[in-house]
């Protein structure tokens, strides 16, 4: 099986979770959650939840129930920002994918409450990782090793929960939207658009790969290796937009090109030319890949897939 | 000391405690930080986080730092339920509690993301309740008694985030305000407006209470009742409002009166009209004060904020 089979088969699996934790459209409020499915099943790449589900793998993470809910939530984190992107106030956006977004079909005040819904949503979502019963009654019957055990998962959820909390928050992706918002229009400096980078593009992606990591049980410095590769892809990813931006077609992208010159943003593109642009992406990717060597762990699709998103054609 | 100087006395409090979690005006996002401060800053009763406080106490809470990141985290989604309510797309509100509303002052784009910044902030805020290393290495150490003791407080902590993450969702405030929107122009029956007051205003009471109950080391029974007095208290509160626009003042109430009337929304005065409204009301806080009696705890200040919070006059 080639990369290119075994991506889809991987897509086709995170797909398949996805919509086991997406709501039922019912209800009086049935508008919303058609609204919020709407712009999940939008397709796109699902490389948020890939690169947990991968990292999981890498550090032997065996237990799906702990990790899918995160894997479905870090989607509708990444869906909620998109929307609330594309919103008239922001980059008003008619189009996403090739199809209408979601305020076009469901208009102004649907759109911007179905991003909350779904940010809302990755919350409750996550918190069903927790499986142990709530109910405290049996606890005293348990010997410490069963108490240890529910202990360091329950460890587990709380620390991913955090990572969920902060790194889509004012101090990540959010704190980074803001930047990259107050930003356009005029020209910035290379630090200022680096945060934005890495903040906007960098810390879901951070985000993605700690929780994966940390859910298998991974070490705190295993998993400070694993932000660092995660915030290579990041920047590399990003850089790559910029060029894909400048090099690619609408039809190849499924979205407008030229898009950050008509919004007069500054990018890697501008600030230091195509070539240069392309030098940066080829060194990330090299840091990424070294910083996954000194892990010492195997998962060769995992590797693959960091090449992938950096050579991308969109 | 009188109700009035004793409720003055939990506000302050309460706002200690809110400034206590709030994020810092500084870094290059620093305009949406001032933008959520501004917002959560405008006051009100902080109806949400006393309810949580005094019900932590009604069971004999003593941990301030569980209850308090709570207490931060569910005024901060309160508040952005109203910054995106006030949003030009929803009901364009341009004045709340006599002060201008948070996208008039910062901007729209600033105005959606600062409600989204407060939503996710509200999650991160939480998790700061859960105390212990998140390093795993030294539990081996630890004798039963006390991993039952980390159990148990990790227990609660996962429960009430739980309740914080469902209960302002879809299926609670969220869904309730998207039924309001659709609902607010043409008449509906009793059973869909009851669903909007139980959702829109109940689920957010409903919520600080039995994280109060939860945290404090309240049996699932007695969450259960808790939750119920918050439903009755929540709906009971909804309707006063209803009466109070239609035999209130502007000057009594700081906000116009008949605004149901003019944006011809359904309400109990005009489906039953005002002295069925108010035999509903005295109904509804008969039901919250029994099924708070049949919990046999005392905390006399909750006993007077549940009757305040019916026979209010604002």
């Amino acid at each position: 099986m080639n990369f290119k089979e075994e991506f889809e088969k991987k897509v086709e699996n995170i797909e398949r979770i996805i919509r086991d934790y997406l709501p039922e459209e019912t209800g009086y409020q049935k508008t919303v959650l058609e609204a919020m499915n709407y712009s999940v099943l939008a397709g796109g790449k699902r490389l948020r939840p890939m690169l947990m589900g991968e990292t999981f793998c890498l550090f032997d993470g065996k237990n799906e129930k702990e990790i899918e809910p995160f894997m479905a939530a870090i989607e509708m984190i990444h869906t909620y920002s998109l929307v609330h992107d594309d919103l008239p106030a922001m980059d008003d956006d008619e189009y996403r994918r090739g199809r209408k977004t979601t305020h076009v079909v469901f208009g102004e005040a649907i759109g911007i409450l179905a991003g909350d819904g779904l940010l809302n949503f990755a919350y409750e979502t996550a918190c069903k990782a927790y499986q142990y019963s709530f109910n405290d009654e049996n606890l005293d019957t348990l010997d410490d090793q069963m108490l240890l055990e529910r202990l360091k998962h329950s460890n587990r959820i709380m620390k991913a929960m955090n990572v969920l909390a902060k790194k889509p928050g004012v101090y990540g992706m959010l704190g980074g939207q803001v930047i990259d918002v107050q930003a356009t229009g005029h020209a910035i400096e290379r630090d200022r658009l680096d945060v934005i980078y890495e903040w906007k593009t960098g810390a879901l992606i951070e985000a993605s790969m700690m929780i994966g990591a940390i859910l298998a049980g991974a070490s705190d410095l295993e998993v400070e290796v694993v932000r660092k590769i995660a915030l290579s892809i990041g920047l590399a990813f990003q850089i790559q937009d910029d060029i894909l931006d400048e090099t690619s077609t609408m039809q190849v992208l499924g979205k407008p090109i030229h898009s950050d010159e008509k919004n007069e943003k500054t990018t890697y593109v501008t600030l230091f030319g195509l070539d240069k642009a392309k030098e940066f992406v080829e060194e990330l990717s090299n840091q990424a890949i070294e910083q996954y060597q000194s892990l010492n762990k195997k998962n060769e699709y995992l590797e693959k897939l960091i090449y992938y998103l950096i050579d991308r054609e969109k």
